[in-house]
């Protein structure tokens, strides 16, 4: 056993977080919260996913995806352990992904040669029966999986109350193909009834000594073939758990298909806002604005928020702190080297790209008559430099030339394309593309 | 029923294909492959993947889901007639996609209110024995989903020939999660042993007089309220299924994180090749082998083919005949609008770009010191005009300029650069993209 890294000074969102007051409002009057910790088993081979790296270490935006479902055990603040249960082999794999992405309240157990046997290890940590186990004892214990990377607190909740009134409960799933026996010849025997069958997902969670005590008491065979823990309490000790109805986001990441899934489904969630950095400069800012119209008009699904930076940069602060992932810097018609590298600064400051990368994209607007393309993009080629120094921190910084004709309805064009390119950039996050010079 | 368009113009790959000769294999010797048609039912609302339109009809890179699934069958060049089964309110739609993908050997039919009744329909337009109806009665008969599209040729005839074997037969697939039944009051009753039984699938197949009867004779209550034809077969006409182990590919796509994990594979299966337009002239033609070599190194798992544009432009015919889906041209150091004209005229021609967007990426080398980048830029701004153009046709072409300094660890760093480039233009395939010049 060993603790991990501590710390709390990154971001943990985004996802939904409850807060204490909801914490309580949640549990009915009287009934106290208990002391909770959780069992991660992440062990396995991930023989299913058809590639060589055990699926929970595969990356996604190139963090581990057991990091994504430790974030989300973290955000449930009253979760106070989490014991992630891995094979020796992966240990020191497992240590630096916690220290790079400063997980907190974590220890590590080690994995058995079943998911069971390694569950089991994961409670005994908690058991507090052992010598040198430092780990207090909970009242109900979650187990997870380190595959589920999109869990929310609330149904997490939901499992924690159920366990703690009925001993054992867990999520479920109604199930998307009709389930069939078969027969010893390889023949349909009978299916069964969609609508009375569920499919068993986690987070489950225990009063720790129903579980601990189905452990103990379980025989080689359950250790070695079982596949759910429900089942364990309910033969070993009587305890039938209550099924939560969990939402479609518990899915268990098995396929390679899936990491795509969950992929898309990250991005996505850090995509939904942008926050537009403005010029305090009257004249500048005006096109500012019209382009802020545009966005707002054509990426309706997005959240933008715009701010300036002066006011001892409280406004760009705030983002910051909300974890807004996207910035989009309008430089007026100059390019004002400083503003931009003082925006870059306190993003580095903040370690918000800790977890996610940031895009950020330079826009100048170019009155292309007056100054002709190619000696504005040569005026910005400083860009591709400082794209590359940046991107070491996991921040994408790109440059999009707008072009500012007279013509109203040119205009609207070329600005319809910024916001095209824009959309790209920050839906795509692809590493590839930092420090291009882009047009539109 | 009506006749959908036929036509054969347009390619119908990538996937695997059994050929003819790998169809005798298969079937065992004495076994007559015998005549198949198909039925899809995509009446569905779809109203699990959150969104309004029905999943079948959602697109992925522009393209509706179903037109690949119907994609997916028309290879399968022994399966004589396609009735796809759609609501009265989706028939136009579904009539313009066929025309605007080609897809032949489909006629329509009309969706009822549940699967079963809508499937029932389909059958009905096969069965022969109605006034009006055109299509003749197969022997075995198909029974698919609109929503998976990645079922391969073999399955679908293992499936078949299963079918005509045993009277019916299906795909499954190993449970992913365990399958629980609840007790009346919410709580786990008991867990189902997860290795006894198995997820039911599609495709699935019938003798054609095995489930028409089956359908024929089934009660209300099982039209309203079943889910499983194999079940169907078993109860009405004692016909017990055979089970054939399907590829995790079979999978439905359900929710709409489906919908991006469909994408990825698409995305991925036509980002395997690349075709490298080499110019013929030997001075210029250094250039591109050396970013060959760094290609091949850096893009290791995508196979990098190159031709020439020249000998009549029988090599790029070659490739676009073969079904490659993305093209780098190296144009030495000079921009030469003929050829890239020349090779997006045989592009245009092919209708390779019907089914999926073609990447075309101009590159140019460039020696730093003797021409200016932005000299260079403003020299190949008709790319940008062209792209528009070309988009229209599903052809997403953008520029990558290559600088080619003296030093050569340098150079190789550019090198290392562009195939970054270019990889991310391939695979993402991102039209908000096209007509940009990137440099590397």
């Amino acid at each position: 056993m060993e603790a991990g890294a501590a710390g709390d000074c990154r971001p943990a969102k985004p996802g939904p977080c409850v807060s204490g007051a909801a914490l309580e409002a949640c549990a009915e009057p009287g009934r106290r919260m208990p002391t909770v910790a959780a069992v991660l088993p992440a062990g396995g081979c991930g023989e299913r996913m058809g590639v060589r790296t055990p699926k929970q270490f595969c990356p996604i935006l190139e963090r581990p995806l057991i990091s994504y479902t430790l974030q989300a055990l973290e955000r449930a603040r009253w979760v106070k352990d989490i014991v992630v249960v891995v094979t020796a082999e992966n240990r020191g794999a497992m240590e630096s992904i916690i220290r790079k992405y400063q997980h907190a309240r974590v220890s590590l157990a080690e994995a058995g040669v079943t998911r069971h046997r390694s569950i089991f290890n994961g409670l005994k940590a908690l058991a507090g029966d052992k010598p040198g186990c430092e780990l207090p004892k909970p009242e109900v214990v979650i187990i997870h999986d380190a595959v589920r990377p999109f869990m929310d607190e609330d149904v997490l909740l939901q499992v924690v109350l159920a366990a703690k009134e009925h001993g054992a409960a867990g999520a479920m799933r109604p199930l998307v193909s009709t389930i069939i026996r078969a027969s010893a010849d390889g023949c349909l025997d009978h299916s069964l009834e969609r609508a009375a069958h569920r499919a068993s997902e986690m987070p489950q969670a225990f009063l720790f000594d129903v579980i601990y005590k189905a452990y103990q008491q379980c025989s080689e065979y359950d250790l070695d073939f079982g596949t759910e823990c429900l089942q364990l309490a309910l033969k070993y000790c009587d305890t039938k758990a209550k099924l939560v109805e969990g939402s479609p986001d518990l899915w268990k990441v098995t396929y390679r298909r899936d990491l795509s899934a969950a992929e898309s489904i990250i991005k996505e969630r850090i995509s939904q806002e942008i926050c537009l950095v403005m010029e305090t400069n009257e004249e500048k800012a005006h096109a500012g604005h019209v382009l802020e119209e545009v966005l707002k008009k054509e990426l309706s699904n997005v959240k933008i928020m715009s701010g300036a930076m002066s006011h001892g940069n409280q406004d760009i602060q705030q983002f910051i702190f909300a974890q807004c992932y996207n910035y989009v810097c309008l430089n007026g018609r100059s390019a004002d080297f400083h503003e931009t590298q003082q925006l870059l600064k306190m993003l580095q400051d903040s370690n918000l790209s800790i977890l996610y990368p940031v895009v950020v994209v330079l826009v100048y607007f170019l009155d292309c008559q007056a100054v002709p393309l190619s000696q504005k993009m040569e005026s910005l080629m400083w860009i591709r430099e400082l794209a590359k120094e940046v991107k070491n921190g996991n921040i994408l910084l790109s440059c999009l030339l707008i072009c500012y004709p007279q013509d109203e309805q040119k205009l609207q064009e070329n600005l319809k394309q910024a916001a095209v390119i824009i959309a790209a950039l920050i839906k795509d996050r692809n590493p590839g593309l930092v420090g291009q010079l882009l047009v539109a």
